[in-house]
């Protein structure tokens, strides 16, 4: 299976930004593992802080890709135009949030995608992306 | 580990209520299959209409069980009370939603519960109940 | 035809509660009639303050039941369980009260039942019970 | 007794428009099966798509008629001074709707009569008129 | 005199659940305390979790008790049911909060009981239930 | 000088609807006292329960009159066909309201009107009329 | 083609109401050249400021015409029966307003009729008429 | 008669302050022409910046006078404390403002006073001060 | 210890104003009692209408006495400078309102001062003065 | 005549995205023939899915060209830099969209744009930008 | 240059009061130093608790001083009368704001004031006096 | 010291883009003058119309400069992701806009990155960042 991990705004520090919320393991290490445990499938991972080339990637990835897991960071609660290009795609995209989006600021309870969205994570740190690609993969 | 699943009001019609949202299997023949998925764990299923019930449930198990699992239905958005009781229990709480909420009546889209919860899996069907046990038992 | 009347919380007190408002009838003098004006119904009455058995009780009669009369008293403007309740069913619900709502405190405008009921009666006393088991029965 | 029906704008259309919300029956043939149920009463009915017209008639017969039965359509959900006219007038008004008003958009939930009136049937078909009729004559 | 102290959900917790807001006494000993510091009054005590159960309470005691102090937790903030019933009632309530609402989330701000009751004590600890109980008899 | 008083809906029915809001003079009575106490300036009065009439009537006098004084009952708070009327003629226009506006329900609070003229005068009965007289002929 | 160009309140004053926004040419000089422009069409205008005229002449028009242009004015945004009325006839409809109606008061930013119309166009004078004609005969 | 105004915050700057809208004439000299035209009656004027000594003054002289003349400036959107204060006193206030405060700043629309005051004039320039006096002396 | 109540405006018109809402004792009178029941104790009273006088006197008392007891009528509502006045000082203050703010206008319901005081007494009458001096006071 | 169509987020899948709104002619096909329908005039084409290249594309064409017709997708309802970008320039603008952004989601009825903008056209499918050529072309 | 510091409620217990938010150091201490940095400037200080003595000393140099600091405190949130008193005033003024009030309570980031002042200055500590009289006398 | 002043949307017009508003200097020409003011220090400057790219440049400098002068324009107002950087980095922010943002349109008194800085500046011209640069190097 062709999946893909596509991370927004901010996704870049991890490991080095506020750790207390977001842990201290870069995601690129968290990624190897991640491949390794799912030999079988071809795994991918794209990271930007441009609003427009997340939707690019969208648009290239949306017609043959088998599953997406979209961490759109603060373009989450804000993005009508990441919204509508979730909308305009075809492969399925599950939302995942390494933190409780709903334990923290208010602006943080709103999402702009879910309604679009297969389903939504959120809370479960770094676990939810692989909870994620299980669900793609049915393991 | 000791593991509980909480259904809230209406989770008992499933597989007879409204099956283009809910799916048509019983809860109760998916959760066979979930502990048999799971030998070595001890998993419980309990289901109740009665807001009371439901808190007097997270009172009895919140000071020793190793997870809860709760789907608190059509309480999960007018619910202080139930929101009181999973903040005052020790056990961490995921929250579960069969369907995505946030796809459907604006509502559904506020959850009273998921602030005090550990995290929350929305949308990816009777699977949410699975992913949720893997997560507290680390598999 | 088989019709119950399913009154929530505080009804109880009919004819003892703030009479200006409710009238000083009791419900169940009030229902002994209803019953003999309509012979060859099976009429029924059901009444709970506790939320979670007035969904029992919709489960248990909401599959073969010809009609469902519904006072939810105050669940009416706050429950959502409530509200899913009669989506799940299958049997048909009339939302009846004695007073009318619309005339009373803001809160008491909003009705979560209303969008799945087949139609509401308010504000013509006890006469609108009578109202609505004449709309299930044709006569 | 004196009974008048008042219907507001577009229910002129009745039969002819939207038949899967408002039937097709045209008013005025349901309005004589009416008129033959009820012998000993004397049943007008009254249609004007102009707000002010319809004032024009509740003042007319707002004073000695026994009973009105209002479907101001549209103006329900916007008129001040309809509403201000069932006020000002002596005759008890109930207002009837065709279709469900609660479970179609979200501004035809609030109506601006229905507080000044004796009460309000809504969903329940052209059987709405014949049960406020009904009602007035105690029968 | 007869009082009662009616305390709703997640209250039976108390001296177990989050100390730093509610304290560490056991509601029970509180209590004996209490009774023995009013000896000519007849002191009684209720706790449910379901609304339902208080609202019956509240009937049983309502007519003949002297006084009823209530602290209804959670359903304060959301029980229009709760709320009918003690405007139903005959015997005064005043509401009691062991924290100060006020100074919480501000969900809490709202209570829905209060319009009903006679008086409100919020914040001052165990000691606003000695404070009402004083209140009734006039001590 | 032409001064024109304009009635809106409902107020055809002075003296006659609920005189303890409105008092119990017939309007034309009070307009002939207010003639006489004019003597040497035009005045005159118009009214009608139809918005559009009182569109065309404000189209009719709103170039060459020196003053208009609208009362425009219910459609002062909902109409923004007459208040671009008032914008989109040229003579002054004082708002009069009989009762103060400001102490009946909210709805009343707001009116569409008031930015468009020269002033409001709310409260002071039907002196109100001859206050705005008095301030076009400088009397 | 049957067109016709449906003008609502205070559009009778043009050329004469504020020239800033609407320009300084009465719309019957501006119709005789728009009809010499589409010769082999059938173009007519009428205009009312009543409400329920406007509602009148969209049923008498609305199931056989072949296309409405429709310019509402104020009651663009407060009338749910001129909305109901465009729901409720067959012809197609364009919205026009000569001014930018998104460039002025907030209230004027909600139409209630664009939901049931083809299309809108603002802001583009009065050569928005014409615009509209030629989407319909295709020109 | 024995009448007082009374002017709130900033109106001590009349004639100086933003002429555009308030006219360039001070107060006091408009006050020596008004007295001189009620020679039988007592009027009074008074000011001040300090909402509590407006309330001091209110108290003063709200059992014996015949009328107040109120003017609060700024505090009328502002002061639950004054609009307390003209709630408890006996004699009746009119309220005045010199421009016409809805067509200002939105939160100018709202008067805390009005609903304690026999009416309102608003925006007829110092002449408004004058209409009261004459309300008052039935002049 | 040194207790001090601080009344706020209006409340120095106790025993003359709305006898209704307020009761009709002075509160000089009320304070002496008061003071002759806490012997061993330093009460004081002090009132005021001026804002800003009031936080003066907190300033003045909140470092050094033992508690402040604060009724501050319709400051209570609007005045952020009072609330910081409260959270400013040291001494810990106890909020009392003799009518039950919750059962009148909605206005009354939110305290911009609650949050800072240690509780809340409200709808008790007098009596709820006595009762924060003995909570202070441990008796 | 110099004239630019400026298409934003996701019109690039034009053709392939969701046919049922937006038709399945890809726009570069549908540009091609405008071109030729306008020989003596200069069309361009741009189309970006990042925010600040549309600024950029504005900044470039907008103090010489004749005319732009903008169609910015998602960032209508949330661009504040793109609205600010619009006033900045000195080109006039109209804004196009393809379907009718009225009878969709609620969120879309809100345009950041339109009040910068000449006029708006929206629901008259590719036609719309032919239309707006041509009111630049005066055509 | 003539240029004053005004500063409202509460911080007179600059030093004193919250020193985690405002610092330990007294104002008129920092107010020294600062004089004695502008030699040849006249910089003066004043504070008040009340409201309307802050209006009388901003009426008292608003009209030949060189420019005004103004730091309201608390009444920056509510004081439309303070505002009113910045509008009509001619002085420049800058508003100072010692602690960040956007990164506190949602109710301080909304300043009645700053519209009608120069600009404003907030979280930069008392250095934000110091910058604003180097803005005033352009050092 | 290392201080970059970052300018985001629009601000690159500077000089050319609606003068009344932001003056006519090119901030390029005002940076050099900047410059040669502070010898001592580095001083950076980075515009940028693409919110990501900004996001970029915060990352980039965001852990070793001294001080970031940050002008976001029009994402000021709705950039969460804008917001989320701000929150991430290390070295500390002064937001600055060159206008008095709360004296324009609403949408732009809300600032979605004050929170995160240490301060703001606001309606002091270019001035603005010359004092914040003062602010960091201590001068």
């Amino acid at each position: 299976m062709k999946i893909i991990i596509i991370n927004g705004p901010n996704l870049n520090l991890l490991g080095k930004r506020e750790p207390e919320i977001y842990g201290n393991q870069p995601f690129e290490s968290y990624f190897e593992g991640l491949k390794s445990a799912f030999p079988k499938d071809q795994l991918q991972y794209y990271q930007s802080n441009v609003e427009g080339e997340l939707i690019n990637k969208l648009h290239e990835v949306g017609f043959d890709y088998d599953g997406i897991i979209l961490n759109a960071g603060g373009y989450t609660h804000s993005s009508v135009a990441l919204s509508d290009a979730v909308a305009a795609i075809k492969t399925p995209v599950i939302e995942v949030h390494i933190s409780n989006i709903f334990a923290r600021e208010e602006f943080r309870h709103v999402s702009l995608l879910s309604k679009h969205c297969k389903g939504i994570i959120s809370g479960l740190g770094l676990k939810g992306y692989e909870m994620a690609v299980r669900y793609f993969t049915g393991q």
